[in-house]
């Protein structure tokens, strides 16, 4: 395995500078400030419905647009860097993709969602959705963590990016599903995505690797940070994007029941499977999240609180044994080689939360949701569908983001397979040295600092 | 000292089930959305009251809400991580019981402050109280932190939480005292609970495990992710449940300026009191915050800028004092082992703190407060008491929650003391290996990382 | 080099009894609530101008204000932790000189801009103004990390805030120049600041301690913990004075955006530069950032997205050249010794920043803002003058901002030269023992940990 191929001197700076320039110009070309940006635009919209500055939606967006925007940067950042030698690249490389499909995606959402006149109007909103797409990017890097080159994830966030707004697109816009947190478009679409792509870029002689594939002390309590921050704003998460009023204060407390519900059985099952009854880390950063991803799509529903428990609970629990019983079967069996366990904290979790969502749909009543229908379900309030045929289109909804998920990861891992994206060989995965300058090494770099001290205090004597 | 009494294969799964099946069956009977947060009743609201979404509790609650969750999470879990073993079981069991205590207390708490006609009804407050509750049980944990089970901490948790319920209950709603930021109901009581457990739980042979009860320079640092974040959001912990305006603005402020002149009376005090002139981590670590527990009942009060600046430097001044001369006699004395120094950062502050919500309530006027006094203190704005009575009001409730923590603690501690609660051993007490799956260790994981990389790398050559 | 000198156990104490003394008696001078923040007058407000408490300012200010705080204690603290042997003293001395510099700049800035009847009123802006102020003094901080003794940091901090005061009065009161985000008022002159106080302060024997300034593997990860934060909070930054409506959204647009490009060009040419195409985290922890400095003027103004992503971009890709090819001729060429490369983070983004600010205010054209021109240039709206005027304005305070900078940087690290202040010897620097109880060593603990218990177990077998 000779060093040249994994050397990014000039083609990560290329593909850097190519996808900025481009998406400059693409903005220059298409991208203005919507109307509560806009200095003009805001000002005439103040002066025409007797508006205040305060009644800008910023302030209404904005504090759960910083708690998703933690979430992708902090959350996933830090939990990736359990990795005992991959630190750097967990931390960094997901700043620098997350940096990128933010751009990117209010590009191509724009497109979808707020193409007008030739132009895509952005604001809060838009940023909120820009940060949510970033994460089901986020979470297919989680499959292949530690087994790709910057330039393979960098490809793969701009076609990754572009298959989720066609995915939201049909979702939310063709077949008028609800997917407000995202347990179909960013869990489901995002893990199972990532997996194919793992999957197309099989290493069968990963095994060279596997000595740093484990995390050491200090480094599962970096991922603590992440994790702890995931689970925190998980309730801003899932309601960023709701209506305003009782639909976000609902779910916010409809999340933070379920993740505290999922916080015990993950615990409770960690110990249980484990043959000494000792805890796992790996199962506590990961499963104990599974309450969140599980509410992704039922959180704004009229859930009930000891539901949403039940549901956290349950996702807790298939998360915890998902580590224990599923990854090795999914890895021997069929090929797939998940580094973070994607498939347990979001694949299955998001499965089951599209299919709570279609359940809870199915059976809103105008009884339990009053007046409040017309915002959680639309067109159940305007007639256009019953409750059932609601609870059918989530189901289908599912379907097609599998599928989207299954063929379009396929399709990329095909493309990263191009020998010239430098990535890492099979004794070399999971390993900073490759890509990044590493101070030469923890402990000599400390006691090489304390001894030389000493033999300067005694010289000095 | 045999392995079985500490395995936990089935008891902690067999608690956590337990636990959480009896919270889910209890909200299922009586937990409700509450008016804000209910589809039918919030819009019901909307149209009775000509109110927008935009003026739901949500928007006015839920940015304090998620600084005081930060706090409980990130602040306190990874304030314990200094030790230099413990760092799972201090986070993660911060995390394990915190997830519970919100679901318990949100029980006890709605039973006692939001019971009508059979149910209970929760919103964001309830959600910052239930926040808040939990945040007294981790101090307890403080006090106890590696010595006992994540078994005995989840029945402390039970406990505590019900009687943490009673005493607030008994202080706010039967004699009516203030105490927004929880001085008394929160740390005093927090403290002294835990400090008794302690008592009750005293080790005399924990000299054994005394080589594991420090910090290494890394798990510093760790802790201090804790100490800055509960520093920060302490202004939005004492601000997070009064009432609207002025009360928040002015409780932030007092806050802010008592916990800067607290960290520079720790500061001065931890190089004044160590023979070398020497700062010591653990002071800045915990004293530094003794300015936010002792505005925890004057904050929202007319303290004045220099009234809180004054209170916070007395507090970091006894708070470091404590540290380097008290807490050698709870523990050879008085047989209170207190791990994190809770007497110093919670206790201590904590009284003081009630003491000087006396003393400001006693001195309250109405050319002072104007038409805010209703807000502050309702019961001198209505005629019923004046405010000396109110300052004597406040000095019992004191009293009331010493006698609470005090008796409530030595019952609890004594229940905690039963042998198959899988408390570990003295000789293991502040190791996390007892209870967790730790990676091989630290140094020797990246050594043979790197080592069998470079052997790698010559061998292809 | 005797240890005498160094010795703080006396002067530490002394300086920071004495400030935090004097602070009280000023603030209790002069220092009240503003009409906010007062009990009587909020209330007396709500009956005069038929307002609701939740009209009040916090609810529109204090969450940008925690994120602003979040910056200073969190993100400068831990972006310094970088240094392998000076973790203790990066993030405490920065807490320590910010928890002083909150409190002296609330008393310079209320002298200058709230000084009405002989007192200075306060509230939610003044506080984001004094957590600005001491983001200005942790800038200068970073130039002599490692180098100065607390003492010295808490006298600079004295100095520098009432110089900042000084400067900001005069750009933004009397030229009437615009600088919500702080290009020039905290980057430029905190960065030329702390330049000129470490010219001042050149070590050529510095050599002694190069060992210990490098990272080593965690200390690096502990470093992008600030990184990250500051990089997601930079848009509450900019953003947390401007004008209530379209301008925080805007403002908040622009940084976001521009932060996204500043990445992918750090990530560029940090790969491009380095002679094997590794990345160095040195240039993602500080060049990422640049993105958020460059728009600090402009943030507000009509720049357009494509407009921010541009400045953005420049930013990271100038900045991360000077940490390669300026900082070594700074040092061996200019004698100034910049431990975290402020010049390039702060100094030159800075710079750019206030010249892209003259550029955009001169092209302000009413069509373009329309209504909203009062907001952002009210000397163009009400017509004193013309927006090419204004740019010339905006450039003048540049000049103004660097004259500041250079002769009281000059002057006051000519009085922190003073020996008796406990400044570090040569052989020591960015070296924690000097200043702190550092535990006895990282590894020895963790292993005598396992070694003694493996003994204990084997004992009691």
């Amino acid at each position: 395995m000779s060093g040249h191929t994994t050397n990014l001197r000039l083609k990560l700076p290329a593909i850097c500078f190519l996808l900025q320039l481009f998406t400059i110009i693409l903005f220059a070309l298409f991208v203005r400030y919507d109307q509560e940006t806009s200095a003009r635009l805001w000002h005439e919209e103040l002066s025409h419905h007797n508006k205040s500055n305060r009644d800008n939606d910023f302030y209404f967006r904005y504090p759960s647009f910083q708690d998703v925007h933690t979430m992708i940067f902090i959350g996933f950042g830090f939990l990736m860097t359990f990795l005992k030698r991959y630190g750097f690249g967990s931390v960094a490389f997901n700043f620098l993709i997350a940096a990128f499909a933010i751009q990117w995606s209010t590009l191509i959402q724009g497109f979808f969602h707020s193409f007008h006149n030739g132009k895509i109007h952005i604001g809060i909103e838009s940023m909120i959705n820009a940060d949510f797409c970033s994460g089901a990017v986020l979470i297919s890097f989680g499959a292949v963590l530690g087994k790709t080159s910057p330039i393979q994830l960098l490809l793969m966030a701009l076609f990754e990016v572009t298959l989720f707004g066609i995915n939201e697109f049909v979702l939310l816009s063709v077949i008028g599903a609800k997917d407000a947190g995202g347990s179909m478009t960013i869990h489901t679409f995002g893990a199972y995505f990532g997996l194919m792509v793992s999957r197309i870029l099989y290493r069968p002689q990963l095994d060279k690797s596997r000595q740093r594939e484990g995390s050491v002390y200090h480094s599962d309590l970096f991922a603590m940070i992440g994790t702890i921050y995931l689970w925190l704003f998980w309730p801003s998460f899932n309601s960023a994007i709701t209506a305003c009023g009782d639909d976000q204060q609902r779910t916010v407390m409809n999340t933070y029941f379920s993740l505290a519900a999922s916080t015990l059985a993950t615990f409770a099952t960690s110990a249980l499977i484990n043959g000494e009854g000792k805890l796992d880390m790996v199962h506590i950063q990961n499963a104990a999240l599974a309450g969140g991803v599980v509410v992704g799509t039922s959180g704004e529903m009229m859930l009930t609180p000891f539901g949403a428990m039940i549901a956290g609970f349950l996702a807790g629990l298939v998360s915890t044994l998902g580590f224990k019983f599923l990854t090795p079967i999914l890895d021997a069996r069929l090929k797939i080689q998940d580094t973070c366990g994607v498939h347990n904290l979001h694949g299955m979790p998001g499965v089951l939360g599209a299919l709570l969502g279609a359940l809870v749909a199915a059976l809103a009543t105008q009884d339990v949701y009053g007046d409040g229908m017309a915002d959680v379900f639309p067109l159940i309030a305007n007639g256009s569908r019953t409750a059932k045929y609601q609870g059918a289109y989530q189901f289908f909804a599912l379907l097609i983001t599998l599928g989207f998920a299954v063929v379009g990861g396929s399709l990329v891992g095909a493309t990263l397979k191009i020998r010239a994206l430098g990535s890492p060989p099979d004794t070399q995965c999971f390993e900073d040295q490759i890509y990044w300058e590493v101070p030469e090494d923890n402990q000599d770099g400390y006691m090489t600092a304390v001894n030389s001290e000493d033999a300067e205090r005694s010289a000095s004597v």
